[in-house]
């Protein structure tokens, strides 16, 4: 596991959308805003077990996570790193925590909470600028 | 090459910093912040022979470039794509005409510029929401 960079904290706790790029199986990248938490060891995101982003990670399960500083777009960390595990999330409780972390006070479960996961990531390097 | 699509046209004529995903020489992804203009056809960057983002291009052609709106970060556009090619930027005009498309408009050429180049892309497939 690698360490957050020093200075950069603040763009890890924040709720910023970021962008997630994974593999394609035919190889090729593919990248899309999410929202994110850092956990103060890697990052959690939101997903169901139907959608391609979580295909691509279980054929590759390498990934870069870019978030950009809202306030200064030339300031930025990326997270690189591996799909650790993945956790049923069958009631959309983190969907939830995330909604409220986002600024959405009232969020309820969604729609497709029983196909709902915790994608778990591991970093393995970090890039600032 | 494929069409943009209709309604987010405002997403690559304004001058929002979008993300950049390339498959580094490892195989993994990787992602950084990057000016782009749109060229009505295609992307265009500028970049320079010195770095890791156009090793990896030459590698393999395939991209990935993702902008969100600023306002509205749910709203965005992935455009996927190929390096169609690399036409060199010895005074570094091109850098100017982005920074100043940017916002600075006393943009001068960048102390290396004799290595910049435009990086040209050729779109393939985008996705939106």
């Amino acid at each position: 596991m690698a360490a957050a960079p020093q200075g950069y904290e603040d763009l890890l706790e924040r709720p910023i959308v970021g962008t997630l790029a994974t593999i394609r199986t035919d190889g090729a990248p593919s990248a899309t805003p999410m929202w994110f938490k850092w956990d103060g060891e890697g990052l959690r995101f939101t997903h169901t077990t139907k959608r391609q982003k979580l295909k691509n990670l279980e054929a590759d399960p390498r990934l870069s996570f870019t978030i950009i500083d809202p306030e200064n777009p030339y300031r930025y960390l990326e997270v690189r790193g591996m799909l650790e595990r993945v956790e049923e999330d069958p009631t959309g409780a983190f969907y939830v925590e995330l909604g409220k972390r986002y600024g959405n006070a009232d969020q309820t479960p969604p729609p497709d909470a029983e196909d709902r996961v915790v994608m778990v990531v591991t970093p393995t390097g970090f890039g600032t600028h």
